[in-house]
């Protein structure tokens, strides 16, 4: 139960934090974003979404994004890609790393793409194919890994039975979302072993959405099982805009304050990141979502 | 490292939740809420507070509270007590357990109550000789327990010495609380490992504030140390009511969750407990602290 040295901080704002918003966000801004998260010493920036706009209009000209963005030496600008397509794009627009989304839960899996856990994993086939081909890294989340809206309760099983087929594919790192944020630390912890017994610890990522308060304690759970790397967005962008509160994914301000009292290294600057959180929280004209950033703001 | 088996939460909303609001809440809504609390089956509520009304007004009239609430067997109704005309108000007003409040910084008791620590617990001591006569139980407060907004870190070895101090001169619990709510899970362990050199852990609770979001990984760090009494405050009630956004006490809604998902037994029902919450935050005219409570509005 030794704690990692070194976290790798996955940032998710850009892209899982601004999909679900209901007024778009300009490119300007969405690139204005990427660059004070860059500056803040992330290292993964997750700076949009190869989908169709016309399912997700608030990724639409994510190629403008990553074009406008100051390259920063060292910092790897991701890109989801649901099919080959969008993989072209991603690649025209010189991502320096795509992801593809799968699902531990049949049920979300038929609502959100209408197919088979097993037929998403096919599709992603020649995607990951011509990847290897291009030497572009692809990222593989698995989501509802701690519970689905439709399934309730998933099988642990089932969540390292998904998460090795992608890495037996050809996906470097495996990202475990609990998508619905339903999840507590022991629960995290037997997910966690039964995915490790068939992916090496090394190549696996948590993402918690903080829908229910538990991310941060999950992600101790899970440094505790040896994971070091995480993902989450600043400010605590993302859930569901049209809830009175619920919140989005945890915030990566707050995941940073746990780090540094743990002592363990990210590279990245608290007071930079919260800048970034605190413009885009004014961008979006919302309080921010990070209880970090707000307690920055003097009494 | 086993998590215990039952945990016992300690309610201090009606008293710590709100004696830093700017406007005093009436007595009928103090009322109200206590007996929401109880409703919910929460097994140790702190109703209130015997201070000078000149120094917390917010606690004024603790025994009209004490005496308008519906008493419900097995519940303790505990109150703060600084000092022994306190403790004589609350013994008249009928509270079944008192508690003190000490500190585990020597700039922090200066300020807040002008005197050493080690004269802050001779201070204690009348008060704890009488309520030992009185078969009255008194619970001991160590406050600046991970951290002190005027000394910065907090020796462990300090805590240490308040606890075991206040545990000799008679306090049957000891309460380690992070005020400024700083602490991060590995700090909190090594602070919790010299407590326990001194004090059982049977004798130990934990009381934290979410100000960094941090309080619910505390939480699970202190149950994986055999801790098994959790303090929380309703809707996540007290903090500094001045700040956009300060967070207060860890709300209770999302420890029971919490202790929920770890299948740990508290006697507590969530959805009565979030009622409770719901109720106060509407009196107060505020958006809850609990991530649980505004999770369980429907989307």
């Amino acid at each position: 139960m030794k704690l990692p040295k070194q976290v790798k901080m996955v940032e998710v704002g850009p892209r899982d934090g601004l999909q679900n918003e209901e007024q778009p966000i300009s490119v300007e801004t969405r690139i204005a974003l990427v660059d004070k998260l860059s500056a803040s010493g992330l290292s993964v920036i997750e700076a949009g979404s190869f989908v169709s706009p016309k399912w997700v209009p608030q990724m639409a000209a994510s190629e403008e994004v990553l074009a406008g963005i100051q390259r920063k030496d060292g910092v790897i600008y991701s890109a989801l890609t649901p099919n080959l397509k969008g993989y072209e794009r991603a690649l025209e627009a010189k991502a320096d790393e795509v992801a593809v989304f799968g699902a531990a839960s049949e049920a979300f899996t038929q609502k959100n793409i209408n197919c088979s856990i097993a037929e998403s994993l096919e599709r992603f086939r020649p995607l990951v194919e011509k990847a290897k081909q291009d030497a572009i890294p692809v990222r593989g989340y698995v989501s509802c890994v701690l519970g689905c809206p439709y399934e309730g309760d998933i099988d642990p099983a089932k969540v390292a039975e998904v998460s090795a087929a992608l890495l037996e594919m050809g996906c470097y790192e495996i990202s475990l979302g609990d998508t619905i944020g339903v999840g507590t630390p022991e629960a995290a912890k037997r997910m966690l072993e039964q995915v490790m017994a068939r992916v090496p610890v090394e190549k696996l990522a948590v993402h918690f959405h903080d829908t229910y308060g538990q991310a941060l304690a999950n992600i101790y759970a899970a440094l505790q099982m040896g994971v070091a790397v995480v993902d989450s967005a600043v400010a605590g962008l993302g859930g569901c805009p049209y809830a009175r509160g619920a919140s989005g994914n945890v915030a990566s301000e707050d995941v940073l304050y746990m780090l540094n009292g743990l002592g363990i290294e990210t590279g990245v600057d608290l007071q930079l990141l919260a800048e970034a959180g605190n413009f885009i929280s004014e961008q979006l004209r919302r309080e921010t979502n990070s209880r970090v950033a707000k307690a920055l703001v003097p009494c």
